[in-house]
């Protein structure tokens, strides 16, 4: 009774995961209902579910922010084109992808203003207003917001014209705390990618090519999905004093001189929605980690029209309630079989069945969407084993990730070797690089593929550049990307 | 040691509340650190202090919302302008206020876009492409979002060119049960302002003159500020089909006949900043109502250089922490004099005043901020005694609030009284009314006032309109508004 038979019924088919990786992106994206395309090209609408997986993200992120004691505050979403000017990289890196307001309230803006595509420049403007003495710092501010980018290609998360981010912006007395704090957040992204969305992050340094517009450093987590591509799942840069010289951020330092502040920015996006779809989705659809799904559990009572099922099946949902985000499905029009495959295209971590022999026996059975497995288990142990059963998914699905990065990790000591692996295997290669942005350009025309980061943790494969074969004692990790 | 003998040294100075109330609130929000102007023109930025207590509404409210069913998603934050003309009252409503966007990635546009005023038309489209039977239904939807409307004059947080807000959008099988839906929004709206922001409210329905754009019936939840003007609360519509015919949003009933859906929508603002700062501050400052107070409890410790002072305030600091949101003020660059009226600008409900004498004697000074009271508690009692003050300050606020509303409202049987009440007293003139708009727009014209509603609770004051004579039975309250 507790098989699939119904499974014909379902129709929310979708495409093979191994035969067209992005046609089954963009079919989980929609029959999971995570987001949908509206009638404004390039922009979606992020959908309940897919939206209660931000909030989730968002809390866990908040959290640790304040804990660190970030605060948030709100900008304005406009940005005039002469502040957006006054660094000269960030205008270039922005100004080509920027939507233009040039009318309001029925006239003509005497200069037009572009919707926010990140907000150095108007954090900029205001620390200058509001900085005075070293006493006041640092300033350590964050906002929830919306952001746009014109992109000419866009996927649902992974690149659309607008999405919904955190930016932070601080400003520092030393250059040493700031580039501390960039790298504090860092770790903040970490932990959110690993522990919050059980995906192994990458961590290091962007080269400069792929540095942030106007940073001195930008820093990375990257993480790798199903297909072996990587995505970048957060970014923090350090600024040194570029934007506090132009934008005049200066402050009375200990020594009553004059000086411009230390800043750094930081930001995750709705992006990482996308990489958890990615990193752990399967052909029967989305798989979400426990302690970001919003629906942990649900229950399908068999036969709900057989005395009694209805009324347990309730009495069990409000005691898991206490304790998990659980959904009781009573769907009238839909059959259990239909019920299983709609809850496992929504990936959530587990199924909890319970039919008339099920109740006579004091048992239910749980099904883990992770590995499918079916466990009997009595109701009376049930709230207490399922905090177990979710702890392992989480884990499990983890270290699959991990696995993953371990499989799909290659060394290169040149070209031949280089363009092998990432044909063979996609995935992270890991190969000496001599500094030179030429080299990586030529590696990128050659491979498809970009530099990753220069990881934090240095490995000697060699003395000489992959591709140029100078001396280098420099170790980069390159893959085609997200 | 515990007066404000440092008076003179604080320079935060403020405009009398009782000679220029604009002017005074203005200085409040500057002052305060509430929020501040930007290079934008009619942008502000809300800065940590105020945003905070934005946070606390919205997690407030959210909770109430998602008690009730309502889930959260996010809409694009652009519109077409075929689709904003879709629905004629609404487009004529809007359309002259809006920014509009003509240019995105360095091209002009096909078809502006403009930024949302509100998003009626966003939600009516996605609605319309995704509803198919009546057991979808009803779709309870929100966003926490940002909207722009372009006003010509402007005031931080009551009329700003961007606010940000929640606008709720629902759908519903049935016309009543829409418009059951819509009042129960306005009775979470009223939970809010009076238990969260302790502001008694004025439930009713707007007359059609002052109901929303494209709406059947508009609800409101009013206030009274301190200097006996008006401000909405928060309103809640019931649109019929208003929206669903034009948008052909349409399901199968049980009958199994193509039908059009009924709708609602329902926003709170930043606005309700401006109403805490408005209802509650006095000449030294804000008055923050201690469960919206981002900080309950500041401790200020005296003498803070003698021996053992700060280990002190810092233990106490670690206590109350657990139960209140605490700030412990250490800045070694000002007196307690001056902390103290920097604290009470910031309208934090209670200071605690701890030096050595106190140490001595096992106890401290708590000060109210809304009676000034001075109160000494043992400090072993400390953390029990505090809950009783807070709830009682918070009482304490409602109730002044609910004294003012009495105080200011009055009665007129014809337009010299109106008038004559209303210069001397500002606040809500109850009136009885024909119904007839022209007669609406003459009061406006000669008195000021504009309907602020028709309260569900009626009384009989006479039986005749109080501008044209003609007989009624509607009594509605009239007051000049924020």
């Amino acid at each position: 009774m507790k098989n699939n038979e119904n499974k014909k019924e379902f129709v929310k088919e979708i495409t093979n995961i191994e035969e067209d990786f992005a046609q089954w992106y963009t079919d989980i994206v929609l029959k999971a209902e995570l987001a949908d395309y509206t009638a404004v090209k390039g922009f979606i609408t992020i959908k309940p579910y897919g939206y209660a997986i931000w909030e989730n993200i968002q809390k866990y992120a908040d959290d640790k922010f304040k804990e660190r004691g970030v605060k948030n505050l709100s900008m304005p979403v406009l940005i005039p084109e002469s502040l957006l000017e006054k660094e000269k990289e960030h205008v270039e890196g922005f100004a080509p992808e920027v939507a233009w307001v040039t009318m309001g309230g029925g006239e003509e803006l005497e200069e037009r203003l572009c919707i926010r595509p990140t907000s150095e420049t108007i954090f900029s403007t205001m620390y200058s207003k509001w900085l005075s003495s070293w006493r006041d710092l640092p300033y350590l501010y964050n906002q929830w917001c919306n952001v746009l980018r014109w992109e000419k290609e866009t996927r649902p998360f992974l690149r659309s014209r607008e999405f919904l981010w955190q930016e932070g912006h601080t400003i520092h007395e030393t250059a040493e705390e700031a580039k501390e704090f960039t790298l504090e957040i860092l770790e903040i992204y970490a932990d959110v990618i690993e522990n919050l969305l059980a995906i192994p992050v990458l961590k290091g340094r962007k080269t400069k090519t792929e540095q942030f517009a106007g940073a001195e450093a930008t820093y990375t987590v990257e993480t790798l999905m199903h297909d072996g591509r990587a995505l970048q799942g957060g970014t923090s840069h350090y600024f040194g004093q570029n934007f506090s010289k132009p934008f005049d951020i200066k402050f009375q330092n200990r020594e009553g001189k004059e000086e411009y502040a230390y800043q750094t920015s930081w930001g995750i996006s709705t992006r990482l929605i996308g990489a958890v779809i990615m990193a752990h989705g399967d052909n029967r659809g989305l798989k979400l980690p426990p302690r970001v799904a919003p629906i942990q559990v649900v229950i399908v009572p068999v036969a709900a029209h057989k005395e009694g099922v209805k009324e347990k099946a309730e009495e069990l949902y409000k005691i898991l309630q206490e304790k998990y985000r659980v959904e009781l499905d009573l769907r009238e029009q839909y059959s259990p079989g239909y019920k299983f495959n709609d809850w496992e295209m929504k990936g959530v971590p587990v199924r909890i069945e319970i039919g008339p022999r099920d109740i006579e026996a004091g048992k239910c059975v749980v099904v883990r969407r992770d590995t499918l497995e079916k466990i009997e288990v009595n109701l009376n142990e049930l709230s207490e084993k399922l905090n177990e059963i979710l702890e392992e998914i989480q884990k499990n699905m983890y270290d699959i990730c991990v696995q993953r990065v371990k499989d799909k990790t290659t060394i290169a000591h040149n070209m031949d070797e280089f363009v092998n692996n990432l044909n063979t295997n996609q995935g992270y290669v890991r190969a000496m690089w001599c500094g030179d942005a030429e080299c990586e350009d030529k590696i990128h025309e050659m491979t498809g593929a970009k530099s990753r980061c220069i990881p934090f943790e240095q490995e000697h494969l060699g003395d000489k550049c992959v591709y140029c074969g100078k001396p280098t004692t420099k170790m980069v990790v390159w893959g085609r990307q997200y």
